[in-house]
């Protein structure tokens, strides 16, 4: 159903060997770690083992450097099996690239190689109780001590949250103007620092979320990514790729469940013949087909201007909004075609139905992507 | 929110009442029988002894005789406190109607009694894993051998099957025309009869579906419901009601869902204000509280109609797809507005979301209520 | 379609009148006045002798005093025939209230026998070019001079302005505070009044709705209707009445359309059959249906509370918003479903559909209405 | 608001004409036009010689063979303008086309230069009056006669039907099989051929839309155009070709009104400030906004496709529908966001709003679109 011509062969070998991996190593056991709100932890070195963590990394640093379309097929496998394991690729797309970005050649050597393994698991720890996507009133808070800093605050709804080794935490430097935000990398070994409960979510029930604690976790100044006060222009700047992998995340979903629904609806029998033979489901068929056919095209399209860093921030945040609204326009259908199996966890779409519901909420609601595209009109 | 002017001070104590019984009997375990995918066999005494099974069975036979303003009393009050056991309801104001309407003096005194005091479990098996709303299709078949009937077949999706002590089960007798299906009274603890697991839904979580099989099970021809052949005349009308019953839940889940994401937005901050000050979820909440509101005078509209005996097949169905599409269109806000929360299932809209999402698909699917109200134009 | 148990003899007796009265006096004339812009002043005393202009008012003054079931009567009878001439009942059931509620017996005396009669054609000068539903920001301005005052300003969409003997004008009077407003009773006669074009609209093209025009119009302090100032509060109390007879025509324009459509697809064949055998144009209509019945029932609720004097105004804002979104979506269907001929002005739901769209905006736009629901919550 | 990174210096050249040709050539005369039903003859020639009909024929006929993106800049001109004159478009790049594929050498060498100077108007006449989208029910019949046929029949809704001098009509050959439809090449100047009035539509009231009547009308056989028995098939080749033309007026359609009603609601103002302000407003805005962007990538993408020959019927069929449901859902919004001046002809978005209804119907109703994208699945 999709458009691969900017596939090569490297990418559909890229995808065998993705289905390949999945079928051996999650597939197996993904309703046990359901049951469990958790993956295991071995599985991230498994996944890195593969080469599945590195693509947005550059091979100095154990990455392949395959890029955005890498990230993609992946993505696609995943939603193809039905795996809501977002951790994945939000550690290796999108928190990756902070430190990529913003870290020092220190940070780089240090940090990246594990990322890319599957050794070190990343979190980023921006949203906090109190403030959703209001950044600025973060209110977890850094005291300078020395040379060091004391930080002080908690977070939640942190993918990654029970894994995480390293966590790229947003806070405020104590005398700094209140507006300006800094990001510290808070190793998950200091004292002081804590993991709250596994969140149970709607969906998504084998990736870990949580809550996370600081109480006074002491950080050296080399721990402070990029420039002190400059952590909310740095997440300005790498949302819009966030906002993209949602994007994709959302076309994928909303294809892979079209698919199945379709095969379903062609099985499946009432009143003398094949379902999709009832003049009314086809037509809604067809709509679902046009509305993944439109959202493949507007993402493609925000692909190729984010390779060529030309994706303003407004388009990213349409990207983010639109498909995940087709997304859910298109799960909610899919469940409703299934009837009563719609309704029973054992069926892929049913699951897909409570994973994907996040999707409008997180990476910044929908309506704070209106408000971004609004105000650039 | 509600219009409750032809509720008497008799209803507000009732209201006071299951509001007490859940406190006390319900909440305190309800995330543990959500776990278990059950709730536990004694809440149906409990049920009974607080007079919550028999509002619409005659007092002659245990029942309070107080009728549809009292079951919808309850079901109010189910939803304001989030729980999802539609068992109960359907028990007592969907399938105790048909032995009130077609059992004989024998079977009603036999059963009823039980029924209101919860030492007996009812469902009803129609639905099958091959046939949904395509009852026609209907495959289970009941044998004759000598003046009793062997019943052979599998049901699904069947309420309180698991708890289940006495099972309404359409089948269609050998040598009777296909289209011609007999409702059996059959007992669970006859040979051959045998549960399968109970379902994992989306949501209902503590609510028990499930698979029944019916291996040979012999019954006399006493047990028949009503007159051979005539099953499916007696679902047709009965099936009014219990589409004005998922009517009046999902009408009751809207209000309960609404006035929690109302309490919350106000109380929400975020860029310095309560959220509920944003002109855009403003207007959103005015859309939910007008639906909402133009919800509960349908559903008035109808209830009152029904009571004089004449709610209309095809408005039946539009009370069931209707309101349940408001419903959704409501949760989906609800959730939304929530933010992140609004994913975590400890906040009642979450799981008032996943619960809901049946409502467009059982009692007939709305597709098959668009079918229904199509045929009458 | 329609519950019409409320509706007496009396009611279809005046059905058959207005019916009658329709085919005889507008239909045959209705598309040249459609090309003219305006219908000719002499229907109005044509509708006054019918008694179709004074349902509203006492006997006293020259009405029949029926009340509103007989302006639903009315206003349902000019939807069936799709004619769009809502300056009647704009005159009728919103303007002459005023006068009733607001006047001094003089006034009454004076102007209400006229209002039924039709010798006076009544228009409420509220909008201002600069100013929409912003009346706060009224401009026009009342000087005093003596017992005198003078009106200058401009008024824009003002219904009957061509044939408008008397217009209620809403002013600021020089000196009092700005929120405060006065309400006027200004006669055309007046030197320095003066009407503009009609204006040219996108339906309802036989209604004139004009421009009007005041340059130091001098007017009595007898002229001022009700208390100097409170002029705002009167709109307010008022407008409850406006937008339940807006109501009232959306859901008889909705339901006239979706009669023509049903008989219109029922007739119409297409590859083979009438088209109104294809499933999705069925499922299509038995959603307007539903759609249609459920604004009926809603209205029938605040017809009910209005005439208990209990529909709170966010209650009528509902009614206003809501039941003009359905009729908007019906309409919009209807046109649809007659394919080419929905384009074609000769169909009646072609030109309803034009007629229509002003409907979302006038009496306070379905966004106002929002708000005013919103403040209530 | 567009991406015109593929229009080169030659295209923002022929823009820059175009819209200089509408400013002094149609905007003056064109509330004449729309009220007189048609536009002038000799506005053809002037089309012609601004070289604004030949696009798409080569050159050796009189065209520019400058292919489609010369075609959406003329469209795009035009929907800017607010000049709904589609006729022009329909000639130049839907109807010419068949003449340049189907064509003898002869039939080329006499129609085309005609058709690029405006000479020749041309019409295609499939639809008659008791079938619209069902084409293998034409009625209209061509009965041999020596070596000559005698077509007789009525078509409707034909655009420039009143100026036409060519019209390509949809036949059945007496004798054929009734699935068999062949096209002619019918002169207008020809013996019983006659035009009925101009149809009074809903909008695009300056183009002349008409009924054709064919009494008896006498064509040789070297009329014909193509193979005789190929009538459907080439109209299956060629709309293809329609509905991306028509995809591509709905996104000029829906830019235009969008880029007004935003300079209309940055300088309207209400409760003291521009209205754009409005939260409610502004995510509308967004949300339009977004949809056009969205609506603009999938059109590149169809275009680029039909330019590659690679454009399959479903993605034309999707094309069509979903593109003119965005323009539809845009322009009421415009109309919305305009209030009272929404629905005054005055304002270009009211006029368009009117013009665009039409767009889901011809050329295929939507519904039909969904047909054939159904059919793919």
């Amino acid at each position: 159903m999709t458009d691969q011509s900017h596939l090569t062969a490297e990418h559909e070998a890229l995808r065998q060997s993705v289905a390949r991996f999945i079928a051996r190593e999650i597939a197996p056991h993904y309703s046990q770690w359901e049951r469990d709100g958790a993956m295991p932890r071995e599985l991230w070195r498994k996944m890195g083992d593969a080469g599945f963590l590195g693509c947005c990394l550059p091979e100095a640093w154990g990455g392949s450097g395959a890029g955005i379309h890498h990230a993609l097929v992946i993505i696609e496998e995943f939603a193809r099996a039905f795996i809501a394991l977002p951790g994945f690729y939000t550690h290796a797309e999108i928190i990756a690239p902070y430190i990529v970005h913003y870290g020092t050649e220190e940070q780089k050597q240090r940090w990246l190689p594990g990322c890319a393994s599957g050794d070190v698991v990343l979190s980023i720890a921006m949203t906090e109780p109190g403030a959703g996507s209001d950044l600025k009133g973060t209110r977890t808070i850094a005291r300078p001590d020395g040379d060091d800093f004391l930080i002080s605050g908690q977070k939640t709804f942190i993918t990654n949250g029970l894994h995480a080794d390293l966590i790229i935490v947003l806070a405020g430097i104590e005398g700094d103007p209140p507006g300006k935000k800094t990001l510290f990398l808070v190793e998950a070994d200091r004292t002081g620092f804590s993991r709250g409960r596994v969140l149970e979510k709607l969906g998504q029930k084998a990736q870990d979320t949580a809550e996370l604690f600081f109480d006074n976790v002491r950080v050296p100044a080399s721990n402070i990514l990029g420039v002190r006060g400059e952590g909310l222009h740095y997440l300005m700047a790498q949302l819009g790729r966030e906002r993209l992998m949602v994007g994709m995340t959302a076309v994928a979903g909303a294809e892979a469940a079209f698919r199945e629904t379709l095969a379903y609806t062609n099985q499946r029998q009432a009143f003398g013949q094949s379902i999709s033979q009832f003049q009314h489901l086809r037509f809604k068929l067809a709509e679902m087909k046009t509305e993944v056919t439109v959202a493949r095209a507007f993402l493609e399209q925000c692909v190729s201007r984010f390779l060529d860093g030309a994706l303003p921030p407004e388009h990213a945040a349409m990207c983010k909004y639109w498909l995940t609204d087709v997304e859910a326009k298109v799960l909610d259908q899919c469940v409703q075609m299934h009837g009563g199996y719609g309704f029973m966890r054992e069926y892929p779409v049913a699951r897909a139905y409570a994973d994907s519901r996040g999707q409008r909420i997180y990476a910044g609601t929908n309506e704070v992507m209106k408000e971004i595209i609004a105000r650039t009109l």
